[in-house]
């Protein structure tokens, strides 16, 4: 238990992902001396998502409705799945611009040893999710990891039952990435997979 | 207004100083996905925070109480005052353990352009203070900036009328610099004020 309410607030802010002791100090000083208002606001957004976001029914994207805003919207196209690792993946995805149909996410990867299977990851609702829905594709988004690739090679073959279409994300050199600077195994895989230029 | 609430989660974390969009956003989900409690216990305190941390009567630093920790320890030298800019150069003085007296927080410095005049740094309050308490020693930590200086020759000449010694935090090298990397006017008023060693 900290002495007084400035150090309670330093301490709070240590839980956020890369604030030390020194950046917590300098965010509650700031707050305090210059940003009360949002501050206040912070806290306020903070209490209610921690207490309403939950996950969607269908994709188990992070939402504060039961359906996320993908899986509602009648625009997107419900026949086209992705499947990635967690929500960061949609909002990476979604920034793009080059997709627009629905998603399903994980929340994590299969992890046998640590105790994560197939049920862990809903796959169980996302076969269902196979059956019950008319999918004309699944694409798979999962990391290129070697836990992301066994992650995708399972779920290929879970797809496959129901003879639905399975494609994986290009694989190969980034956009804009000069060739010197890229890992081997990525260059490898470019020359591997590389394609035919049409006229 | 954010479309939904992680995405006005991600917003409200961005008043945070040196937060960007990329780290509110991992921010955001880091909380959701990992620490839900921690987040929770974040927006309590920092909601409690916002609204009742004040300025201490005596030194006008952030307290909840009237007069904060160490104005009110009677352990600590209240006939030794030293003067600083902000609660975060009480912090650093405290982290050092060299200071054993109370302090006065201007909460910022003396800057006339900005319409920061004595009054608005509580001049009249430390004056009064300066009249009814009894004081052996002023020290002046205001930065070694124009303006700190600036500050600094203001108050000497205030706490001067009533003969009281003052004195100003030694500028020189600091612990462990090494010469070589040492800024020129740093280095020349080190030489300048060089003190005689004693045997």
């Amino acid at each position: 238990m900290a002495e007084n309410l400035l150090e309670e607030l330093v301490e709070g802010l240590r839980c956020l992902p890369g604030v030390g002791r020194k950046s917590a100090q300098r965010m509650a000083l700031y707050l305090l001396e210059r940003n009360r208002r949002g501050g206040e606001k912070l806290a306020q957004v903070l209490s209610d998502a921690m207490s309403r976001i939950e996950h969607c029914k269908q994709c188990k994207n992070f939402t504060e409705s039961e359906l996320c805003e993908i899986c509602s919207n009648y625009k997107r196209d419900a026949s086209l799945i992705c499947v990635v690792e967690s929500p960061a993946d949609v909002l990476a995805i979604e920034n793009s611009g080059a997709f627009e149909g629905h998603y399903f996410v994980l929340m994590g990867q299969l992890s046998p040893l640590d105790g994560i299977g197939p049920e862990e990851l809903g796959l169980d609702t996302f076969e269902t999710r196979l059956q019950s829905q008319q999918i004309r594709e699944v694409i798979l988004a999962t990391s290129s990891t070697i836990e992301g690739e066994a992650t995708a090679h399972y779920l290929r073959e879970l797809i496959e039952k129901y003879q639905i279409p399975v494609t994986r994300i290009a694989q190969g050199v980034p956009i804009g990435g000069e060739l010197e600077y890229i890992d081997s195994g990525t260059l490898a895989r470019s020359i591997n997979e590389r394609r035919k230029i049409e006229y």
